[in-house]
């Protein structure tokens, strides 16, 4: 038979994925509120953060009684440690995706994103729905070959967000200063996302390896549109 | 004599002070260079960020290590666990400070900044550095009067925010979208900065009570210029 430990660390386990589960379906919720201009969408969205939080919470205060009661050492300390990292990035996720469903309810009745970049952002939100699905599968598994696929899929979120900034720029756009701060806000709370999805990953990684992973590629990622 | 364990705890303690400090000189020479198109002082945030990140990382390995041989406790679990969460927002701070060194870098020989946002971005600047100072005086004092006073002083950054995008959707501004898209992110950097300073007066309330302190006002504040 488990033992109680073991049984209190598979719990944390369960919980993660469910609070990872969370954070994929706000987002999913909010890109959909957004493109399509649904106001209830973006409402749900809104009003169920608070789930998120309150499993933040609980998770942070179980994570606390178990190092404190069983005092655990090695890998066990490990990922009980950054259990309480990953949370920290989990609400971060939830956070940007009511950000992404304020904006569709600020413009509601209009839809917040015009013709011109709605494939844009349309791809950025399925991006990020494909990092947190390998989320997901990273925490249950904790597959360090998989966590790399994140930081390159990751890449690919910056080259959409490099496309977005060119498209505000170019001549024919026609919806003004407020669309396009509408636009920079959704590029970047959706490259935020993605950068959390990633910080997740290395975490496993560190999890797995005791060593954090030097960063692949440009290391902090795209963080100016041309800079 | 203290004994080997306090002075780590105490060590600990001094290095969270000294990645506070240099958190808080990244964010003060960005702004200034931000401010004065000074390439060489934006130069000099962006090459010192490693410095901030290995300090993450040498703050982990021994606050990992010092929970796994000591196996504290109580008060003194809470205060390494959460040391390694005030890590994480420090990191961030100098990320956001490097951001705006990189706004400054990329407009240079011009200088971002147009004549009539000036004021707000430099007093945006001026609420940051002083949400760090008071943030180092909590980690030193374990002040919860101090923490709140940073809770309230986040609310002149969102409104500071507000003033920001009052100004770029003004029918005077003559800068473009381009430079518009600039201040939507450097609005952005300066209030994001500001809540991770927010978080870790938050975190060193929980040291010292042992409960989250429920968020003041609005709560997860001022996210969209808006909404």
């Amino acid at each position: 038979m488990r033992d109680i430990y073991h049984d209190e660390l598979d719990e944390i386990g369960q919980k993660l994925e469910d609070m990872t589960q969370l954070v994929q379906d706000a987002m999913e919720r909010a890109t959909n509120a957004l493109l399509d201009g649904d106001l209830a969408g973006a409402e749900r969205v809104i009003s169920e953060d608070a789930h998120i939080d309150a499993l933040r919470e609980e998770l942070n205060d179980r994570t606390f009684q178990i190092i404190a009661r069983q005092q655990p050492v090695a890998t066990d300390l490990r990922v009980l440690v950054a259990s309480t990292h990953l949370v920290i990035d989990l609400e971060r996720m939830g956070d940007l995706a009511l950000h992404v469903a304020k904006v569709a309810r600020m413009r509601f009745p209009e839809i917040a994103v015009p013709e011109e970049v709605r494939d844009v952002i349309s791809q950025m939100g399925s991006v990020a729905l494909s990092l947190v699905g390998k989320v997901t599968a990273v925490i249950k598994g904790r597959d360090i070959a998989l966590a790399q696929a994140i930081e390159a899929e990751d890449d690919s979120m910056d080259a959409l967000h490099r496309k977005l900034f060119t498209l505000l720029l170019s001549p024919n756009w026609s919806h003004g200063i407020e669309s396009a701060i509408d636009m920079t806000l959704l590029g970047r709370y959706y490259e935020r996302y993605a950068d959390h999805a990633v910080a997740i990953a290395r975490q496993v990684v560190y999890i797995v390896t005791g060593k954090m992973p030097e960063p692949l590629g440009s290391g902090s990622g795209f963080t100016q549109f041309s800079g």
